[in-house]
């Protein structure tokens, strides 16, 4: 389809992108998320497992990105204006000129995408409580690079397609396989019933060391919230691990720890 | 000494707390850096190697500080005001109530470092060209994390002692040493004289993989720019080592990285 040119900010058609920082502010888990700058929207056209709902991009970066624009599905509207009116209808200036609005859909709850028959994957990281957004990016670029089959999160932790959270993924948010819902401890016995291991990962001194166990088939790495980390009674349910670590320094950023144990479990299993 | 009341925003005493967000954005490399929170000036009273110049609270802070401030050298002067006058001095809602004013003194450059002895060092932390505060602060939380003896930086690397570099660092640019000057390839050269054999970290497929390598009793794991990575003469002065990961995506995000290499190498010498 070819670009339907706008001239005016008060558009109709981009009411999606109106005052973006606002509604990041402000939405929440919404039904659409917004997709920033080519590499983004490379991704999430190559490989994105999210319909989009329309492109909106600066007359400028038309053709630079005829190729990728090629690819979109004929029913995705591209709309494009001049810089200034893309400035306006988004609030801030938008030096990268791309953007494009994405459909959530349904997002499985952990329980349901396991029992989906999604789980001949091997590892998991599940996330409980993360309530920062550089965190879940960060754990899903991690998951990414070290081959997690999925990540599954609790209703308390917040939305991976949040702006800064793709971003920080790298993109992956748009295409690691996901479920969200329900309580941290749900979703460890969903994993558990799954025939998952689940490895609780916590400081705690009288947790086994990373090193020490042997990496199970079906492994679930399980990460909670910085600063209180994961409740007691979850990690009753699981097997604490911690990272062995220099004495008087007990703790590493979330995301850091999920990458360690990724790592690890990924070298082991190669 | 007890606590020094001031009443007034425009106080010369208070100069160096004026407008702490501008001078964030002006000041580099400064002479003096700022510290902010009780939990940050504890680390810094407590095991810090830097002299402090001030102590700033507020009055409603003085009395749950008052075993903290009990340790301060006699030659510190505490000053305090209401929440408002420090509002106005800092120039922003300073919730915390708690800011020091640290000494910088002299940061040796890492080869003068090297030479003065303190290299009986088994795992040194290089970063080269790492522009960016949360990857500085996050690079020496690792490293303390994970029992390295020093952090040394090349010139183009950011300030350590940078307000936000401090917080995501947990504390440890205050206490664990570091030194930084001159290049990348200086640093690497000054290690190899001092009997360290450096690990450039790089997603090269001809590097070798980090769990194929013995860990050598002095390691140097040198950390590039995000984004470019490590220049090629430099790699080609080190070991290339790259940490295994899934095929297609070959990155994760640079402290992340200098932590799955320190966590390892930590691992390996238990």
């Amino acid at each position: 389809m070819p670009p339907i040119p706008i001239d005016n900010e008060g558009d109709p058609r981009l009411a999606a992108y109106t005052s973006i920082r606002e509604k990041d502010l402000t939405s929440g888990h919404g039904a659409r998320f917004i997709i920033e700058g080519k590499v983004t929207l490379e991704t999430a056209v190559r490989r994105g497992r999210f319909a989009l709902e329309s492109i909106f991009i600066a007359d400028s970066r038309i053709e630079p990105l005829a190729e990728l624009l090629a690819r979109v599905p004929a029913d995705v509207p591209v709309y494009t204006a001049p810089q200034s009116v893309m400035d306006k209808v988004t609030g801030f200036p938008m030096h990268r000129g791309v953007l494009a609005c994405g459909l959530k859909g349904e997002i499985p709850d952990p329980a349901a995408f396991l029992e989906s028959g999604v789980s001949a994957a091997s590892t998991l990281l599940l996330l409980s409580d993360l309530s920062n957004h550089d965190n879940i990016g960060a754990c899903f670029r991690n998951a990414a690079a070290f081959g997690a089959s999925a990540v599954l999160m609790d209703a308390q932790c917040c939305d991976p397609l949040y702006r800064k959270a793709i971003r920080v993924s790298s993109g992956s948010t748009l295409w690691l396989p996901y479920a969200q819902g329900g309580t941290g401890l749900d979703m460890v016995n969903a994993a558990k019933a799954a025939g998952y291991e689940v490895w609780a990962m916590t400081p705690r001194t009288d947790a086994a060391s990373l090193t020490s166990l042997p990496v199970p088939a079906r492994l679930a790495i399980l990460l909670g919230a910085e600063g209180p980390g994961l409740p007691d009674e979850v990690i009753a349910a699981c097997r604490a691990v911690r990272i062995p670590m220099s004495e008087g320094f007990d703790s590493v950023n979330v995301a850091t720890a999920g990458a360690i144990t990724l790592s690890h479990v990924f070298t082991a299993a190669v």
